[in-house]
């Protein structure tokens, strides 16, 4: 059924079911004016993420299951980068009124397949039609005793990052080569193996958020990879007043990046660099060793962002990274 | 500059000087990945609402400071008829590429001047381009001691309202003959007196939430009136599952909305019953005398939702209210 026909109520009737479920610190949650929860003693960390079509996401090439999936996911990256623990979510969604009820029934089994992921409870939430494209949001809430902000880094420590950059941005150049949406539970071997392809969609599609390890007591400074390595350093950088080096034989590359790039005729750096959405943690430390769970790319400096290539030439970034307007 | 040029860290950056100001309890505002607040020992009470061009508004009814003001008072409403304090916003905007960054100003100027009267601190949003209409939403958050549901409404309690209900909706009606953005301060005589339309276009586009009086610690249900008086006592009545009756005469109706609906040829109830966005309160309450700042407008009872016409007639309504999606 159409939504136009099921009208808003019903809609909501349904998200209500559908995600009902809550946990006990959940007083009062979705149906009424606004989301009653109870008093923690912890710090509350607190952030929102909206997702556009024709934007952020592209409908001929994401099933609607994946969409709700990555629209908790990106928001929980950012509750993590905190070093805070997810707990709340509300939703905004905002559909064109021919939207198929299939659709967002879909959406909601994606929403809640996150949520149980990241032990999150859906809480409140606003839904109204759109005129032509969807509108998505998402407002995480988390608590932490103790939380790392971006501007702790200082001169010398180390520059970590978390599993294997570039994924995601070579999945989406995957997708758009296959140019329909891909249920990753059935195999596809064009134009690559799928051993090689799905990984990398997958971390397109549905980006898990990057749970910070024990090494997290000991980071100084920390923010989620969402842009691209070299933007979200630089934001870093800025908000620590100081500089960076890292270095290119450094950073982590997945076995799949390099036989997808290779196979593209691409430099797997450059997804690395640059690709957004990897949704992994970037982090300084003082640590001396290696941190398990993590690889060293460089260390901060006073000023300056710099990256060191494999011939030992040095390369100034600015912020290359995606930027929505430009 | 055209926000294509500025680009999106510029604007963040302008965001973050123009909002910048915090209240103590804001441990890290805008600039991180979330937003950091002290713990609170009251309970957490938390909305989000959307707003999107051509749906919620039109670019060319209202002013971008205007639309600024209204995206947080939307959301304060819901806070307030939880029975809680507002403290905090979280942002989203996106905006098509185009979009001028004066327009932006305007917006965190409305935006702030509600801050301000609320009370609230923005604590961090999002930014992003959109590709053809603009997409607000806000999430507010604030504390109780106790709550104040849709639930909790018994038999034979009375049921009131806040205010006059009908003026927004009468006050678009206004803005939709004068077809251009108003503004609040340059007096206008047509089609009607300034002194009649001022206050009724006011409170359809810079509406003032109603905050709880001290009547509230009294009350036992309650809810803010958004989709119009009709529809929001169904929704209070089904949560608390029960009926109620109320009295066309009782209605409070401004000498204003009646001027007006007059010189429109059309009935003032009827922009009182079923017109949205008068964020005034409905509650219910054992009281037995009046209560000072609300009007007795009928009694909740078993079931069955009745309106009671001047001729005694009895009408019962269903949730004709305005529903985004029919």
């Amino acid at each position: 059924m159409k939504l136009s026909r099921s009208g808003e109520l019903v809609l909501l009737d349904n998200i209500r079911k559908k995600l009902g479920k809550r946990k006990k610190s959940v007083l009062t949650g979705i149906g009424d004016d606004a989301a009653v929860l109870k008093a923690d003693r912890r710090k509350l960390v607190t952030t929102t993420d909206m997702m556009l079509e024709g934007v952020h996401f592209d409908l001929r090439l994401t099933t609607p299951r994946q969409l709700g999936f990555k629209l908790v996911s990106v928001n929980v990256s950012d509750v993590y980068a905190m070093g805070a623990e997810p707990a709340f979510v509300l939703l905004g969604i905002a559909v064109p009124g021919d939207t198929d009820g299939k659709f967002i029934d879909e959406f909601l089994i994606g929403v809640e397949d996150a949520c149980s992921k990241y032990k999150v409870s859906v809480v409140g939430g606003d839904v109204s039609a759109s005129r032509k494209h969807m509108a998505l949001s998402a407002t995480l809430m988390g608590y932490a005793n103790t939380t790392i902000q971006r501007s702790g880094a200082k001169v010398g420590q180390g520059i970590y990052v978390t599993g294997t950059l570039g994924d995601s941005s070579c999945g989406l150049g995957l997708l758009k080569k296959i140019g329909r949406p891909v249920n990753l539970a059935r195999p596809l071997n064009k134009p690559l193996k799928w051993s090689t392809m799905k990984p990398l969609i997958q971390r397109h599609l549905m980006p898990l958020a990057r749970k910070p390890g024990v090494w997290s007591k000991k980071a100084t400074a920390m923010i989620d990879i969402s842009d691209g390595l070299l933007i979200d350093l630089r934001r870093l950088c800025a908000e620590s007043k100081r500089g960076a080096r890292i270095y290119a034989d450094s950073i982590p590359i997945s076995r799949e990046l390099k036989a997808a790039a290779e196979s593209m005729r691409r430099d797997p750096l450059e997804f690395a660099l640059s690709g957004g959405e990897d949704y992994e943690l970037l982090f300084t430390s003082n640590a001396k060793g290696t941190i398990r769970g993590a690889t060293r790319i460089g260390e901060i400096t006073r000023s300056g962002t710099v990256l060191v290539l494999s011939d030992g030439t040095e390369k100034r970034f600015g912020s290359e990274g995606y930027q929505h307007f430009k």
